[in-house]
């Protein structure tokens, strides 16, 4: 398998994994409805688990466009590589979000809140400030980069062998620094889903809210570059 | 032990587990009722962990018609092994769901929800219409699939290391690909537990859907046919 | 470690935190009241990873008096040990109830529950009724004795590297079989405990239900028996 | 990395991530309010698992006062090397809090409860009362170190293969004895982050409760001593 297609295919199944467990929770009549935020954290931390599994041996599993970026920065991949990477990312992300609305069509049509279906493909603060939101995008990124340079050790990415560790770590974050913005502290989890909401015929939906876009894009790039300059320090 | 005993003990026990935790969780005065989604999907798992860990070395630890049929394709088992398979997977499947019928027969009496009873057995939909139903079940069975061929790397099926790494993919789908159908992804895993439904002296009980039982049969044979040929295209 | 100070103080672990997330969902103001059958289920499991893992070096880590019943009749022990296995259980069993007991004094002053209070320490089935009760058990423990068997491969018992299987075997017997009475499946966990709650000076404690205390205690026993032969048989 | 800095940032992200999701579930708005007990001791879990892994090869992964004294008191570390790793956890202690309330702080300003704002910090009992409190603190601490020493085996401490085995002891103490006091087990976790508390400009802060603040400095080390002298008479 190509690294193109490595990472498009693990980051398809991240995404319709992971937005799909945000579907399964907030659409009407979804067995798990209103299943919490231990559901929530699981179902994201068992879509990375999947992702990183199924792929790791191809392409290093980044599966995430701040992870691509720190990884050429700590020179593991070489810089013409991250166009490749983050393409399939993208790519990949866009794919699973469309994968999630084939699966839950039914339930898209019955459920008649636009936020929550917003929220099925990408993230929205739970209180919306710019700085504040971009913080915590920030801090999250900043724990999982750092934490996925001790995991892959110096590697192009991360191996299957590491799929468990960066699972649990996922979890961490989610439980514990989701809470404000839902940690997209990826990218490519945010933007590609964003662009399939704006495509897909979703029956009521709403703006894709690309005034916060930019925020899940830069705070994760931004926390990737401060983990990265304090893990090459600690060298 | 000989294939057709492993698989028929390895599903049996798959069952009486996850068909176990739907009763805790459906059924009266059960310590478990109510338990929520989490707890339906972690009883899942870990059924899939016990039945993998305990017959892995033995038969590759199918469980799943979809699997087995999927190994087939890519020539991992061969085609005159497979009626033996599915079974054993079938009489394992019906006499697992007995065996939850005897664990809870008190809670079955003082319930009276017929749906809860039959829900128990097999699936039923959210939303029911045929195909979105298929669509989903194709979906989540193609993601278990495509999965099972990087856990199990060439090999006949499961073995015992790979329990683990299967129960988390599976409890992934549930989590996330669940909700609209309640993820048979696996012929017998529905259709054993049905004929149980239907011939076991359940108070109160309902017809057990045959209208529906097609499905959860025909979708995850899809999808593992879908996933084994997106495999063997990227080997 | 002598073998019998490792089932002391392993199964004086497995009780302590057992019993423990019992008392922490049952008793008023108790940080986790309420917290739900994952909470319960959970907290048992790792209850059993933590006993196995501390000890299993030393004894083979049984901790369950079916455990070692079924251990001598396999033959991986010798019929004179079980005496010493089953007495340092029950007086591990004992123990560790006691330190549930220091732990959680003020909340059982402050709780009026004397049912709730005694579920702390022992069993008690949701309906009541000696046959069905008596099955249950038998088919939970059969469940975990067979799959025992699998995880030991033969061995005297349980490794500290057999502690995560273990552990999510009986949390799958809990999530799953533990609805109708609990999920003893333990004599030890059952009676030594019941001891503990008979002795001590809870504050508004009711009888120590003597009447159920034999079926915690002859259910997994038969169950045990049950799940030697099989696997005997198929071995 | 030097042992300060591996512990000072092993502690730094073990709280950020710990007291993170205690403000998660605690905090208006934030999309894991009431989340619940597993929720909380997930949170808790995974933050010592991401500690762990990312510095146990530097430091031995203590991030934890008592489990520092354990390992100087079994001759493990020196006794010179004591107060450096405990001003590093202190330190990390105290930037991981101030992570949290970086990442959380609108939701620090909408929130008007003060004891829950300071219980995201540091711990407070259910029911306040010196002797039961220390005593809950005591078993909960006794507990841990006596399973950190089967973990690490006689080395200067936690290496990242010991992660997850530490993780799941951390949860099962969490699940089933956290109810009384909250779990501190460890006077870096309580007191670093109560000092945070006292100096960060926290909107509508009440005092840090420095009456209560030994409890958990205390307990914990009790606890620890007793736990070494255990392990130390069954070697």
């Amino acid at each position: 398998m190509s690294i193109f297609l490595a990472e498009l295919i693990g980051t398809a199944l991240l995404i319709i994994l992971g937005d799909g467990v945000v579907a399964n929770c907030l659409l009407n009549k979804s067995k798990g409805q209103n299943g919490g935020w231990i559901v929530i954290t699981m179902g994201w931390a068992m879509a990375v688990f999947v992702g990183v599994f199924a792929v790791g041996s191809y392409s290093g599993a980044h599966l995430n466009s701040a992870v691509t970026i720190a990884m050429a920065v700590a020179g593991n991949i070489t810089w013409d590589q991250v166009p490749m990477y983050i393409g399939a990312q993208m790519l990949g992300a866009f794919l699973g979000a469309c994968g999630v609305y084939a699966a839950y069509k039914q339930h898209f049509d019955i459920t008649d809140n636009p936020d929550a279906k917003l929220g099925i493909f990408c993230t929205a603060p739970a209180i919306r400030s710019t700085i504040p939101n971009l913080v915590t995008e920030i801090i999250g990124t900043f724990v999982l980069i750092f934490g996925v340079f001790y995991i892959s050790k110096g590697d192009v990415g991360l191996g299957a062998v590491d799929a468990l560790p960066v699972a649990l770590l996922v979890l961490a974050i989610g439980l514990s620094l989701g809470g404000p913005t839902g940690y997209a502290i990826n990218p490519a989890r945010d933007l590609g889903p964003r662009i399939a909401h704006a495509i897909l015929p979703i029956k009521g939906k709403r703006d894709s809210d690309w005034g916060y876009a930019w925020i899940p894009v830069a705070g994760p790039i931004i926390g990737a570059l401060l983990a990265t300059a304090l893990y090459l320090a600690l060298k």
